[in-house]
């Protein structure tokens, strides 16, 4: 195990109807917010309206900022940085999935740093300091309400770049988690969602650090429970049970309480996120596409490793003179677990060409002797063999 | 799943050569700190030393107050009440396991109060603020390094009292957490402090609470990681690997993360104190003699969960035609694993009489009217019958 330090200041309130309770648990923390939410679900579902009369009953003023796209844009952190200058707004409120989060956490540092907020994605710069974010989630998925990441896409370059940031100022100060609004997500999301979460905890598992055992054990936890409760969400979206554990299981997935002592691999996410820059594919449908081609690219460097996710994970009976089929078994269930929920596994699936895999795979690297990942560094010639094994 | 608020601020600093570093961690929270700490082993270890050396290099000054005892005491809370108020300290610095922590906790709150710190234990009052309380753990056991629990003998009772409380405000700031530091602790302290770890996450696995599948698995996940690394703990003292899990266990045990959504019992640590409050018997060693009788006490009431117990936790094959047998050999196995780690099962064997059983019975519920507990609430006769049932 690895030294680590672990802080997880994110104040949580979880649970039916805390949504509805947003005003008061602002209060303590902002007089003017900037409420930050997406293309149309949260107002259509009268998410928007409520979180206004919670804000006014408190006497909290507000300016919004609608219009967050999946993957979303510099262009709009740009206008909100913009908005709360000129508005002198001293919080921030998301109301959304991980593209509000991260919007709103990206305009909380842009806001207190001189220079081009592209700067802390792109040009090093380490941000300092925040205005506080708070959140009201409504997907289960990139686990940004509590986590210190955020990820932007530039959408000002003549070729979209997408980038992310890791700094634990970044960290939300509240995050309010309802897991009955997310009964009305279209089905998709919710799949797109739930793989995600198994992503977050896949790439913290697979380390070649030893003397890990507690934090192998929590990750299969979150893992087997998301399995569990992920089909039971897609036939019954309005089961209560389900939903809160995707939810609370989102949260921890990415708080980095499964990383302590251990580094992960994080190749996968990078791999993903390319066709994402380019196509827009949804982050969790990217991943359902890398993420079981990475894996049998790599099993062969750790058979033994593979052999536990298989038999603790996926429950496959271990053949203890083949582990290795042992290891494939476990692909091979993640991969029909993927086509259950209605994620593709190839490109095509997605209606993804495969015209500019070169691109993607050196964009990937960030250069041709950069090497991606820890479990297996991999090369620019080795991503495009793992892009082009799942055309 | 029940609604629920979930706050961890404390910064977590975890792994070896952490603890000498503890003046520059501190530097930015104290000028002036109360450095408590024990009986005599973190002075004898030289660390108590080398925390003063590491204060003094970043030009913190100190004041020390050693001789916490296990149970520890009122008489020394307010001591050191009177020292903070005597030397304008600003925060607090604990070396040492749980007591040691609870000290400095009881003192933080105790400053900030006009009253007498009993008022918190007895008098229902709520404390509002606290000195900073830092720590640095030698002992894998109690938790207290993040919860927010601590708990206090009453030393100036005619009949010694040991009550607890738990407060968000007593949270420490900082927890440093080295496991080196655990290397030579007795075996016996170190099988008492493993065991206290997993009654703490059974204190919340039996639970009446439906819907709570993922906190079900990470309670399984931290009993698992004790009972695989407590028993090489034990024959390899130094071996850093199981020594950083059940310290990384111990605290997440006991953070609040493995109750989020459901309510534990307790009705066993509440058993468990009045014998150590009577006799001084270490709290992990009352423990594994009370909740082997809890559990056989109350089985029949939810065989199912003891079955889940019996069967995730300590591998037991399920008979589905007699769960009844299956649930019985679960509290079997984990009366073997107490037997092999050196604790007692009974009394007797814990060189405690019996004449005293009523009087405690009749504490732990504070009266006949009050019940103990939420999975089984329990009479004072319920507790008698338990405690009469491992003379």
């Amino acid at each position: 195990m690895k030294n680590f330090t672990y802080y997880q200041p994110t104040r949580i309130v979880f649970g039916r109807g805390e949504s509805e309770k947003i005003g008061g648990y602002l209060s303590s923390i902002s007089r003017r917010v900037l409420v930050v939410y997406g293309q149309g679900s949260a107002v259509k579902s009268g998410l928007i309206e409520r979180a206004k009369k919670s804000l006014e009953a408190e006497g909290i003023e507000y300016v919004l900022l609608g219009g967050v796209q999946p993957n979303p844009r510099l262009t709009l952190v740009r206008r909100g940085i913009e908005l709360v200058r000129e508005h002198g707004i001293d919080a921030i409120l998301a109301v959304g999935g991980g593209s509000v989060i991260d919007t709103a956490k990206s305009i909380g540092v842009g806001v207190k740093y001189d220079g081009d907020v592209w700067d802390f994605y792109a040009g090093g710069v380490v941000p300092q300091e925040t205005l506080p974010v708070a959140v009201v989630l409504t997907i289960a998925a990139a686990g940004s309400e509590c986590s210190n990441s955020n990820v932007i896409t530039n959408d000002t370059l003549p070729s979209p770049e997408k980038r992310g940031i890791n700094y634990d100022v970044t960290r939300p100060v509240l995050a309010v988690m309802d897991p009955e609004l997310t009964y009305t997500l279209p089905a998709y999301q919710t799949a797109a969602g739930g793989y995600d979460i198994m992503a977050h905890v896949m790439e913290r598992y697979f380390t070649r650090e030893e003397g890990v055992d507690f934090t192998d054990r929590m990750c299969e936890a979150t893992l087997k429970t998301v399995i569990r409760a992920l089909p039971i969400a897609l036939s019954t979206p309005d089961d209560y049970d389900a939903r809160s554990q995707l939810m609370w299981a989102s949260t921890i997935a990415h708080n980095d309480l499964l990383s302590t002592g251990r580094v992960g691999d994080w190749a996968s996410h990078r791999m993903a996120h390319q066709p994402s820059a380019l196509y827009d594919i949804t982050h969790g449908a990217a991943l359902s596409i890398i993420f079981p081609a990475w894996m049998r690219y790599v099993y062969k460097s750790d058979v033994n490793r593979f052999a536990q996710f298989a038999v603790r994970v996926w429950e496959v009976e271990p053949d203890f003179n083949d582990l290795e089929k042992t290891a494939l078994a476990g692909i091979e269930r993640m991969e029909d677990f993927i086509r259950k929920i209605g994620l593709p596994l190839t490109f095509t699936e997605a209606g993804i060409p495969y015209s500019r895999f070169e691109e993607m795979a050196r964009r990937a690297t960030g250069g041709d002797t950069f090497k991606l990942g820890t479990f297996v560094p991999l090369t620019s010639a080795d991503i495009l063999e793992i892009y082009h094994s799942v055309i």
